[in-house]
């Protein structure tokens, strides 16, 4: 801070597509997460934290959904030895790099689970951020069943143990190898685009089975009125797809009849039937039924790196959108089976299965269903009538907060009341405190219902302020049992 | 993942000076985190979590302790507007920032907690990161030494929530203010250079009394033969400061009485002693006394900005260091008053106060201090004797979980059972349970105490062996009872 030349003022503002949290939205995410990591942790799942910052090299170009692979990243080149560094923009590339590296120090298979932020160089666009959080869930070494059925248990228990009540979500389960196998039955010689019949099936949800007869076939006219391209396979051809699409039956043996149908007799298509045949049998023996993890082969997944079982959990409530119309929540979770990724360091195809859940979605469905408010109540305001009673001030927040009540002094400058009040109003206060020098001599303190009072002024009838007043003296003995029994009653009326 | 050019495989390595956190370490930090939050919670402080990425105009020059001003940050330009953005190298310079750009929608005064990683551009060293944790509280926009008051106070608390025994810490209460009232006593002409002045007192700890006498004067031989030139003070000039640096007295009155002596007639002096006056009088109407909040001249705190109130808390317990010598375990926190930061981007001075917390210190206190473990046991391994009932080894894990045991399935392949014994002492997994056809159809499972198995190992007497067996067989039925059981014993043996 020494002599510097006059420069314009810097803006305040955080980079495009970057953003804060503030005060309730950082802690319901945190006890979110929290909650997330004691099931976790339960299932002996260990807790990794990776450093933020990767090389380059290691990295790797698996950037999913990405044109340009070694676009999408923020990166930077060392000083020194010109290595080029870059902010991790998921938690599965440095889980690969963490197992390759410590291989001979971690058990195999290595369970474990992270969360924080990831980051992502792309055109930020309406609730579209280029930081966001990640929750992750990986069993790496294990090429068993077993491992992809533990983890929809243990995503099914992490939605209940953060508030999504049975019944209100379903974990929808399918297998890769059964998408290859239903497109070996649909064009045995591989005569069209496979990647485009993947892409096909995945709107299945959205223009419906006649919606993906057409794009199978010639092509269709959209919405918009512009023609889609189809992928050109013949009616017949379409057949299996079609099948597989529709093959969600009332029991999982149903779909699973169904699904052998449409694979034909591809090789990679039993395989893939009987690993989700298995999942669903250990499942089961745990009483993980159909009303929490079904097989839907509508579920694609888009990341091309996944090779057998893929899994999504979905919300299936309603809430009303920005504009008033009702829709299913939708997915909150998602992963599934891939092989190599640690491959790429050791040479050696290391099995690994792992879900990751979409922190924020998961967070704004917990808030359509009330189970966590971004509108709670701030802490309890100690007004200052007198400066020279700041100690006193002091320790009736002290008091408060002892007994467990949040309770602050307002220590902006005390002269204008109606500032010290504006100011508990921006904290949300539900409760100011007031004593003057005329309570003190009287060992009395007011209380100021602020929840209340602002009822009061909005639409109450004289007859209800009258029975219960929104500001009352009681002593300051019983400043801390007042307080509390003001807060039960707000608690009470909602 | 198209056809790509043969490359060598990339380095499994974290970049220079960064480091993961594995298992405990993540859990144990999380905890004393969470425990910190919820005090500075309950004193009306509000959870702010800034972007990791600023704008390099909007973090300005602030980093402490660089000699190069726009060096010590990772920064990179982006693509489309050229813009430099760098990873935040701490909490306040954020802070600033979003104080400035949401002053209309914040209560002020704002009190604010934080807590997460911080990135340097340094030279990495031994224990030295270029990523590290921190935790600040800081109120924004109170010129009250109550404010101050609250903040020392507030740090005592969180230093007792997460295991610091009262006692064993000690927070030491300076003022910027008296510094420079003893360096106008000491120099009223301004002859010599202040900061030189202020770096002497700061090595009083280390060279003592004499030390700095001969460092304010003429110089002083150091203990590695070289000559240290001294800053010139005569020996009347250099009189105020020694009076400063043992001003601290039995009590705070005493202390404050030297300190008056000290700074003579300087009025920034005068200032600085009625705020400490303050600040102890409001501590000790709450009950912290010169046990927990002592004023000692000798705390200096580095940074420049600083501007009053300077405040460190240190731990006064001795651990043994590396090479088996006993010390003091030192400063574990420090803050103070600061007034520019804000102004910076509006113009307007806002004044400010805060602490931060030196997580990975306060940690590896915990730790030192016996309060927290990093080698907690692992989860109860279920070994798998036979493939075809891996649902009933499920079902056993899932039972442990349900009755809040970490358990897990061994998911490894399953055919050499040395394997997985192996595993289960990798996790540090405290038991293993094996239930192959022979117990299965018995309706038995074996339980393998694997903590007494290990001790049994290394030295136990047949005798303890017969009376305690680390392998017992119990009824299937029994199995939560019973590894509860052990656990507990386990718990006893320490």
């Amino acid at each position: 801070m020494a002599k510097q030349k006059k420069q314009p003022r810097p803006k305040a503002e955080t980079p495009k597509g970057f953003r804060d949290y503030f005060g309730p939205e950082v802690e319901a995410r945190r006890d979110m997460l929290d909650a997330i990591a004691r099931v976790y942790r339960l299932y002996g799942f260990a807790a990794l934290e990776t450093s933020a910052v990767e090389t380059v090299e290691a990295l790797g170009k698996f950037l999913p959904d990405v044109d340009r692979p070694n676009a999408g990243v923020f990166a930077w080149q060392e000083e020194d030895d010109g290595k080029w560094l870059a902010l991790r923009y998921d938690m599965t590339a440095p889980l690969a790099r963490v197992f390759a590296q410590h291989r001979n120090g971690l058990p195999t298979p290595y369970r474990r689970y992270t969360f924080g932020p990831v980051w992502r160089n792309e055109k930020p666009g309406p609730g579209r951020f280029r930081q966001f959080y990640q929750c992750d869930a990986d069993t790496v070494g294990s090429a068993s069943m077993a491992a992809d059925a533990e983890i929809c248990a243990m995503l099914a228990d992490a939605l209940e143990a953060v508030g999504i009540a049975r019944g209100d979500y379903l974990i929808r389960l399918n297998n890769r190898k059964v998408l290859n196998g239903v497109r070996e039955a649909a064009d045995p010689a591989g005569e069209v685009d496979r990647d485009a019949v993947l892409r096909t099936i995945d709107k299945f949800d959205k223009v419906g089975e006649a919606g993906v007869r057409e794009l199978l076939g010639r092509g269709r006219l959209d919405a918009s009125g512009a023609y889609i391209d189809g992928v050109g396979l013949t009616g017949a051809q379409a057949e299996p797809v079609i099948g597989f699409l529709t093959a969600r039956g009332d029991t999982a043996e149903e779909t699973l009849a169904n699904l052998t149908r449409a694979v034909g007799d591809s090789a990679a298509g039993a395989e893939g039937i009987a690993e989700l045949e298995e999942i669903t049998r250990l499942l089961a023996a745990q009483g993980y039924g159909p009303e929490r993890i079904v097989i839907d082969p509508s579920v694609v997944r888009g990341l091309g790196y996944y090779t057998g079982p893929v899994y999504e959990a979905e919300l299936t409530f309603e809430i009303t959108d920005d504009k008033g119309r009702k829709r299913q929540f939708g997915s909150v979770a998602g992963g599934g089976r891939y092989d190599d990724l640690v491959k790429r360091f050791t040479g050696q195809a290391v099995p690994a299965t792992g879900v990751s859940i979409g922190v924020d979605r998961l967070l704004a469905a917990l808030e359509a269903k009330g189970r966590i408010s971004l509108h709670q109540p701030g802490p309890v305001v100690v007004t200052v009538m007198d400066r020279s009673a700041m100690a006193e001030y002091q320790a009736m927040a002290a008091e408060l907060r002892k007994a467990g009540i949040r309770a602050e002094v307002y220590l902006g400058n005390p002269r204008n009341f109606g500032n010290q009040l504006k100011y508990a109003d921006k904290r949300g206060a539900p409760v100011a405190v007031i004593a003057g020098e005329d309570e003190r001599a009287r060992a009395m303190v007011q209380l100021k219902d602020l929840v209340l009072g602002a009822k009061i002024a909005e639409n109450a009838t004289l007859e209800e302020w009258k029975s219960r007043p929104s500001q009352v003296e009681v002593p300051r003995a019983e400043l801390v049992a007042q307080v509390r029994a003001i807060l039960e009653a707000q608690a009470q009326d909602g």
